[in-house]
């Protein structure tokens, strides 16, 4: 295909792939064809394995359903969830890529004030692309964007910033609430862009959604675990929000960045608050206690790499969180059979390739 | 005057003093006089004391220049530093409102991008009157603003929030870059309205700047002192970070706010980078030593005060800085000065009014 300087060649073509955990047929992909086209997508397709997913026509995919998964993992597809969204944390497994970015089957094009087209997935790779700077508070925000640096005051031996390991992105019109919050606000609608893209200070924690997410899956991945949530688990709608906390302390041991602000998607739905609300409830009273064990948790220093630190964490996990439920004493030997399984499809470089390689 | 549902009571009219260093005539204030008129001035002539310094009509102001500071504080005077725009906090000290806002006479009104005018001062006292949450980021930034709230995964138990002692506003047009980024960057301006105001997490510090600030003086105003520079002093410029890194230090201890972001102001005048990097160049590889210095400072508990803190800091950057430059001896004696100045003209509630009050 002739490329015109207007479309010169998509950013990290051939280095990212694009996770969509899905129900549904992929009518929203329309909307984002003339930015998502050029890279292959890696579909999740949650629920009863016998539905046809229509995805339009164009679009390079694979697609995996419930028996891909448990034929692929074996028995260790138990660390998969089932029945929730936290499945999309499959296809960060089976990429073969060095950057991810997911997206919510609900989420759509939204605009900038000045109306034009957002491409989220060109920010994301800005944003990844670019260093972090965790140890200090840049007031002008990201100071490697056009047009900004740091301001006065800010140390130049952390100028050089560290390697980006997640961009986090935004929403217009339906914010993410919390079921409460949703009850309560029932009409309230994000309408408020805010031009900034910052890094998340080292040893602070935020809430990390899944909807509109990239990240260096070759310095992070395998800390991007979304949890045990959904069918038979006692709650849901936490698999992104544990997936971060636990990724934050990672990154914040080994010194990698977070980001978030830009892009913003426009969120189309608000879920059900009444559904979110049972899926929530137990999860809003335990991160009162799950908040405080991230805040205080270290990693050793022989915790070099991200597989090593996500180790010793499902251990704390077990020794502390197990104390407030034993569902968190099946989530940390569930952390570890994701391990297992990531470095099962994901030989370490240099070792011999095995056989039973990416389904399709 | 009659209050008409247009302008209605200026917020905390009786409750804030805004505060102006300067060494020339008041013109700037012009521009702002629909803001600032119903507030009163406190301004402190740096500079030859035989100057006179023209302020419009009707402002109700009270000027100090170095005879009166010399005269209010005596010998105690050696705090407050001359020919620099530190001679500010001089102002902090003398005045009795719960509410300070610092300004510098070269910034102006600036527009949001609708085009219309930003009431720099109104957005602070918001700020100000509304809680910090630095123990958790919310991802919508604040959280207590119309239209925001807290996202999904944000702990119920901190959604209070802490009280705000600080409001850090920013700057369109000339950014605040320090002299090696003014000489590279010459022709950089800031034109990037970010319409967010956001929360520095505990244990985070960030740079500072003195020229568009709001704070509660009751609950940090001893914090806010500009240490010493200009005339004398091996450094300038740093006043502001100074103030900035103790004050943050002590907000942390004490589970205090400090918000930065909106309101911008107008910057219009870049000072001159060959002076600015004479000033500066003590300070640009002081502060690689500063920032370990003021990341790793703890607290004892008994420090329960901003005094107390604020002595308990003095003691360290002896122990600690002196190493670095005796400049930081003198340093931190001038910061006892400076609270046993602060104390004799703000003494403790109930104590008998001393008759050395506020000079005029």
């Amino acid at each position: 295909m002739a490329q015109t300087s207007a479309s010169p060649t998509p950013l990290l073509k051939d280095e990212l792939d694009i996770v969509i955990p899905t129900i549904r047929n992929l009518d929203f992909l329309e909307m984002w064809r003339p930015f998502f086209q050029p890279y292959h997508l890696i579909i999740v397709q949650d629920g009863d394995p016998s539905k046809t997913i229509h995805v339009p026509e164009g679009f390079d995919y694979e697609l995996y359903n419930r028996n891909d998964i448990n034929r692929i993992l074996g028995p260790k597809a138990s660390c998969i969830s089932f029945k929730d969204s936290a499945c999309r944390c499959f296809g960060y497994m089976v990429s073969k890529k060095k950057y991810i970015f997911t997206i919510d089957d609900d989420c759509f094009v939204a605009k900038d004030p000045s109306g034009k087209d957002i491409n989220a997935l060109e920010q994301h790779i800005k944003n990844l692309l670019s260093p972090s700077t965790p140890f200090f508070f840049n007031t002008l925000y990201d100071p490697y964007r056009d047009g900004a640096d740091f301001v006065r005051g800010y140390p130049f031996s952390l100028r050089e910033g560290v390697p980006t390991a997640v961009s986090h992105g935004l929403w217009l019109n339906i914010p993410d609430y919390d079921a409460p919050t949703q009850l309560v606000k029932p009409l309230e609608r994000n309408s408020r862009f805010v031009d900034a893209v910052m890094t998340i200070p080292k040893g602070t924690l935020f809430p990390m959604c899944g909807m509109n997410l990239g990240f260096n899956r070759e310095l992070i991945g395998p800390a991007m675990y979304f949890g045990l949530m959904g069918d038979g688990q006692p709650i849901g709608r936490y698999d992104d929000m544990w997936a971060g906390w636990c990724m934050k302390v990672i990154c914040d041991h080994l010194g990698l960045g977070v980001k978030t602000g830009l892009p913003y998607i426009w969120h189309s739905k608000a879920s059900n608050p009444f559904v979110n609300l049972k899926k929530e409830y137990k999860g809003i009273y335990w991160q009162e206690e799950l908040i405080p064990f991230f805040q205080a948790a270290t990693l050793s220093k022989d915790c070099t790499t991200v597989q090593k630190c996500y180790l010793e964490l499902s251990k704390q996990v077990k020794a502390k969180l197990g104390k407030v439920d034993d569902y968190f004493i099946k989530l940390a030997d569930a952390m570890v059979t994701w391990i297992e399984a990531w470095d099962e499809l994901n030989p370490p470089k240099g070792s011999a390739e095995l056989p039973n390689g990416k389904g399709k």
